[in-house]
Parts: structure tokens; C-alpha cells; sequence
């Protein structure tokens, strides 16, 4: 089973297929949650699957599920898979990999005349990325069982459209979300293929990274309240205005963040709004959406408690009153201790050099790790960079991350028979 | 004439009445130019100074005009108004106040049975503000004769919605755009009326400022640019974030503001925007809309050259790309000298304490002095506060400020004939 199964060439294909969907002309790909270029990724994936004998279906919220049979259905799934869609003006890798790598495990697989004792299940999530309506991981969280329902799909997009205008327009079945939630002992394990999005391996010199804990983020919005006054007839010293005060505290997490960066703490403002926001007034409101993320929980909090420290000095020296809303505060996830040596160990097999390391984005495999033991393989990108047009992936990355995972879906789901 | 002709009840009621139109729940009134709002204040006014007697005219832009012949009608008109129109969450003061003043001079002078030897014209301005299409002045700019036509009309508001399209819908006649344009001859004088939108008047205890000259705005968008990373995964050392580099900019712009403050220069950034603006991602991009005005050229000068040195040097530290982009420039506009000598007799003679002074806003007028003597009267707003819910005026300052204003338009336009 050491020998390579995975066809390069499937992978370069599947890959540059799915690359032409949601190409923007300013470079990358825009697939927002629950957008039409979703919905025609996950019809392309589809198709691929279907071809490959997947048994194919759509849960209630749109995830895609192709189940392959085993010699014993009875047994738990083992499960596999990632997201498609993006961030505006993101990568053609971020999620893609996790299923293009999933398919080309299958194929092999069907190839070789293998088939696996337990069945498998090639998931494709929906809404992984939060850009469209803040919240992130949505098809894995409605497959876990869902919180909040009522909230979530009330959530706007910028355009004003509700979650569950989206979802409805997508085909889901919004009214039985419930249906779509897996018990644990449908499910054996889930494994995620990803890119690692940061420089670990690449600095390290290792091709696979398998990772033991997930660091979720901490998200707060930040609002700054000064006075709306006209600009040109406001002279400097009666002025209230709200942005430069907002500008101090933009820079104070970033000093914040800094300052925990030895706790692999990050601190991030990527968004702001500012009312009236129009040329001829000073700004007499600020909304900023702050991120914080480690998987060092009280070096999370020392960075959230700095921030208000200095939100509060903010405050009394500019005379701006200001808010900070939580909007979710995750614990850092441990993953399966057993999964991470089932990985080492096929790495150790093969011969390819790994490392033990933390994630600090979220996955969908820290929902899938509440409903079964669940595993995180991670990729090199290209310096590092995600979330961004220059994302890049080595073709031979992916396709020894394709294998590492098609040798742990034969670890876990077993061998029935095999015809060589 | 030095008797107190203006009926206060008249202002309350005109100004009471108009502000229901485009109130908003958060407090204030959004009125945007060439808006419904804007449309249904010009009905509401037309229909008060027909009641007066005036001839109602709309130009091809939608400005309204109301004439009342005088004894001589081959003589030049004496004109007088403001605008109606404001910015989103605008005061119920701010233009309207210089409108409805010519409504009630106008009225006092009939009730009074002078029939003056000059015709008379009450003009209401559409598009005064800058907040919809980011053109300000826009119904002055038309009357005194348009530069760059079709570069404005393309303009777009924040739903991508033309000027063109605008004007349209509220009946302008876009392709007579040039009718609009006053001749000198027309025209004998214009008077402004307006809210100081400053504290000069209320710091001094003057109750009438003259205005000799007028700041024009030094308007340019600035941009940055940075690294778009997943704000989770890339720690705090290899970022090329944006934002911090715009907050150091913001700062620097006021400082910059605070320091040139001696020469009455003012620096503001109304406008940000960020890209791709979601939680997960460091901004790559940063928009900021720099306005810069002041009476004395050469601090404006300076000024902007500090902003763009900052910005330079930050530039250079944070490894960011910048540019600077000129959207307008213009020099501060001096006014008439006899328009202002005149106007300071009128407050001599009536007793009332007033001040010459500089307008640190762009206004009406400033347009109107380039077809004709223009003069721009200004009287106090609470705590210098406008473009605001807050923005108040006291009546009797209203009242005022319209007794001065007919002072100076019965003197303009002489006395033709007067039944007592």
C-alpha cells in the first residue's frame, strides 16, 4: 500500500476544472457561501462522483454526500472531504484540495478493484468561509447540529439577502435543517485535507503537517461613537470624530497582537465601517470587527482584555464612547490523539517528512470532531499566503497529501478484497 | 425699514413643516440630491411662493425659481435662497434656513404692498451636498455654466445609480442642461442666507457673520495597498496589512490639521473603505477620501504635501504601495467687497452685532459670485454643530438673519412703490 496510488494528472484536472468557476477579472475566485458558483462547483464534483459509482445526495443545508459501498454496509462511514466555496477574491486551493484529494483517493481506490470493508463518504461542505454572512463552517456546523438556527438564517449579506433567502435559493430544505444531522454512529472517523495557510511547513522544510489542535477565533465587533460634524466649517479643536480614534485602536491590535505573537496569538481589524461616511462630514460612528486567535486560551484573553485596556484610554482622552459586542469566543480544539499517530505513522510508511503543529484557522473539521474522531492534514501553500489570488499550492504537495489521506481512509475503513 | 418686518411664526412654520420630509429614525433627515425627498421640499416650497404671487419655474436641472416682477421688469433680478437638499442624517437647518427667509422677505415685502423697482427671484438649489454623487454645488455648478458635463452626469451613488439616471427621474431635462445657465445681465445680485456650521459667531456673541471669503475643498481619495492573508493563519511577522498603515494615516491627518489650525486650515477623512472587508481576511486594500480646506492657499498647500510626506515614510516602514489621487482643487473664493460693505451698514443700522469672516464651507454662493455680486450671511448654529441630528438654530437668529436678508434685497432692488 506504500507504493504511489494517486494520479497526479487526476488532480491537475479536477483542480484547473474548478478553477475557471467564480474567476474574477482582478485575479482569484469569488464562491461565495451559498452563492451560484457554489452550487455550480458542487454540480461539477457532482458529476465526477457520480461517475466514480458514488451514491450521491444533498442534505437539508446543501452538503454534498457521495457514499461509496463497503463490503460491510452496515459498518460506519468513514468520511472525508472539505469545502468549495471562498472568500471574495480568494485562492483556487482552500477547500478545493480537501475534495479534489477526496475524489482522486476514490478513484484510486475503484481502480485498483479495491473495496473497503467500512463504507466511504466524500463530503463537500457548503459555506465553510464566513465572509458572506459572518458566520463560518455552516454546511459541517448544520451537520453537527446546529445552534442558533433561528439567528443564523436571519444573517444579511452585504446585499441585504438573509441566510435563508440564500439557502431557499439554492435548493435547500431549510424547514427540516434537523434532517441533515449525522449521529455518531453513522460515522467511523473524518479526514480533512488542507492547505496550511500559513509558512510552518515551509519554513520547516516538512511536506505534511498534521495537526493537533485548532485554534477558533475569538470575534468581537467594535463600535466607536464621536460626533458628526461638517469638515470644512469644524475647526481641529472642537472636533469629536471618530475615525482617527478608531485609527489608535487599529493600531493598538496590531502592537497587541505583536506582543502575544510568541503564544502563536494573532489579532486582526478586517472590517470597518464608518457613518456618515461621505467626504463632507467627520466621522461621527466607527464599527470595526476584530479577530483574535491562538490556540493558547489565556494568551487569547490577556490580547482581548489588552485591546479594551486601551479602548478604554481611547475613550477617555478623545471623549468617544465606544462598545465591544461579542460575537463568539471558541475554545481551541484538541484533535483525536489516535488520529494524529494513524497519520504520523502512514507518513513515517512512506517516507515523507512531517510535523506535529496547531492550526490557527478553523475548520470543518473541528464541528466534524464533536460528532466522530476526526483528523487534519495540512499542505504547504506558497509563503504562506491564503484568502488572496497570489494562494498557490505544489502540484506534488497535493498530490503526497492525496496519498497520506488515501492511506489513512485504508487504514481506517480496512481492505475487503482487492483484485490485483 | 429698520422695523422688524419678519414674522418669526411664518420661519417656525415653513421650517416645521419641512421637516417631516426624510426624517429618519436614528434622528435627523435624509434629503440626497436629486432624491424623492429633495423633489417633495421643491414641491412644498413652490407651492408657498405661487401662493405669493411668484411665476414658478424649474431650470433643466430641477433648481426652482420664483420670479416677482418688479416695477421695472427690463431691470436685472435681485436674487436670493439656498438649497434644500441634505447629507444622510442631516439638521432641518442646514440650506433649508436660507430658503425659507426669501419666502418670508418676499412675503413681509407683499403684505407691506412694496412692489420693488428690480424683479425679485427666490431660487432653490437642488444637489447642494456632495454626500450622493460626491459633486457638491451641483444646481449652482449648472446655473453658472458646467465644466465636465459628462464626467458628473456619469457619476454613480453608492447603489450605482447615475447622476444622470437621477435627474432623470426627477423630470430634469438632461439634454437642455446649457438653458440652464444664467447670463450676467440677468441677474443683479445673489444673496445667500445660512447656518455658519461653525462656532465663530456663537465664541464672539455675534449674531450675523458676513462672509468675504470662502474655503473651497482640496479633495483627493488616497489608496493603499497591502497583502490580502487569512487572518488566522498568518502570524503577526508576515503580514502586509493595510490598515494599520491607513490608521497611521488617519492620525497623520489630523495632526497634520492641528498643526496648519492657526491659519483656519482644516484636514478630514470622511471615507474608508476596505477590501475584501470580511473578519477572516487581513485588508489588503485601504480607500480614504482626504478632504483639506482653508482660507490661506499656501497651508493648504502645505498641508497636503505633509500628508503625502507621512505617507510616504509610511509607505517605506510598512512595505504598503500608495496613491494619491487629486479630485478637486480649487482656490478659496473672495467676495464682494461692496456686497459685503452693504451688508454690514444693514446690520449697523438695525443695531445688530455682527462679524466679517471667512466660510470654512463650500456653498451656493460661491458658484453665483462668478455670474454676479454674491453675499453669503451667516447666523449661529448651536455649539457649531451641522450635517448632524444635532444641528440647531435658534428661531429668533432665523428671524434675524431674514431681517437682513430683505434689508439687503429691498436695498439691492430699490423701492418701486410702497402702499402704507
Amino acid at each position: 500500500m506504500s507504493c504511489k496510488m494517486i494520479a497526479k494528472q487526476d488532480l491537475d484536472r479536477y483542480i484547473s476544472d474548478l478553477a475557471e468557476v467564480g474567476a474574477v477579472p482582478e485575479g482569484g475566485v469569488t464562491r461565495l457561501a451559498l452563492s451560484n458558483e457554489e452550487a455550480e462547483l458542487h454540480r461539477r464534483v457532482a458529476s465526477w462522483l457520480e461517475d466514480l459509482g458514488g451514491q450521491i445526495r444533498r442534505d437539508a443545508i446543501g452538503n454534498l454526500i457521495a457514499r461509496f459501498a463497503g463490503s460491510d454496509n452496515s459498518l460506519p462511514a468513514v468520511a472525508f472531504g472539505s469545502h468549495l466555496d471562498s472568500v471574495p477574491g480568494g485562492g483556487i486551493y482552500d477547500g478545493v484540495v480537501g475534495v479534489v484529494a477526496g475524489i482522486a483517493a476514490v478513484k484510486a481506490i475503484r481502480e485498483k478493484g479495491i473495496v473497503t470493508r467500512h463504507p466511504l463518504e466524500v463530503i463537500a461542505f457548503v459555506g465553510e468561509e464566513s465572509s458572506r454572512f459572518g458566520v463560518a463552517t455552516l454546511g459541517s456546523k448544520v451537520m453537527c447540529g446546529l445552534k442558533n438556527e433561528k439567528y443564523l438564517l436571519g444573517l444579511r449579506d452585504a446585499e441585504g439577502v438573509t441566510l435563508r433567502e440564500a439557502a431557499l435559493k439554492q435548493g435547500a430544505d431549510i424547514r427540516a435543517l434537523a434532517s441533515a444531522r449525522r449521529r455518531p454512529e453513522e460515522l467511523k472517523a473524518f479526514i480533512e485535507l488542507h492547505i496550511e495557510q500559513g509558512r510552518v511547513l515551509e519554513e520547516t522544510g516538512k511536506k505534511i503537517g498534521i495537526v493537533n489542535a485548532i485554534a477558533a477565533p475569538t470575534r468581537w465587533f467594535i463600535e466607536i461613537e464621536g460626533r458628526a460634524d461638517h469638515s470644512g466649517a469644524t475647526p481641529m479643536d472642537l472636533r469629536c470624530d471618530a475615525l482617527p480614534a478608531a485609527a489608535e485602536l487599529i493600531l493598538a491590535v496590531e502592537r497587541h497582537g505583536w506582543k502575544e505573537s510568541v503564544h502563536k496569538t494573532v489579532a486582526t481589524i478586517g472590517t470597518a465601517s464608518i457613518k456618515p461616511g461621505v467626504m463632507n462630514v467627520i466621522p461621527g460612528h466607527v464599527g470595526l470587527g476584530l479577530d483574535v486567535r491562538g490556540i493558547d486560551k489565556e494568551s487569547v484573553k490577556r490580547t482581548i482584555d489588552g485591546i479594551r485596556r486601551e479602548l478604554e484610554e481611547i475613550s477617555m482622552r478623545r471623549k468617544v464612547r465606544f462598545r465591544m459586542h461579542e460575537l463568539s469566543d471558541e475554545d481551541p480544539l484538541v484533535l483525536d490523539a489516535g488520529m494524529v499517530r494513524t497519520l504520523e505513522k502512514i507518513c513515517r510508511e512512506r517516507g515523507i517528512a512531517c510535523t506535529i503543529m496547531p492550526s490557527g484557522a478553523g475548520h470543518d473539521a473541528m464541528n466534524m470532531a464533536k460528532l466522530t474522531r476526526s483528523g487534519l492534514i495540512f499542505i504547504p501553500c506558497k509563503n504562506g499566503v491564503s484568502h488572496s489570488p497570489l494562494e498557490q499550492a505544489d502540484p506534488d504537495d497535493i498530490a503526497l497529501g492525496a496519498e497520506v489521506l488515501l492511506g489513512a481512509v485504508l487504514e481506517l475503513a480496512g481492505v475487503g478484497s482487492e483484485q490485483t
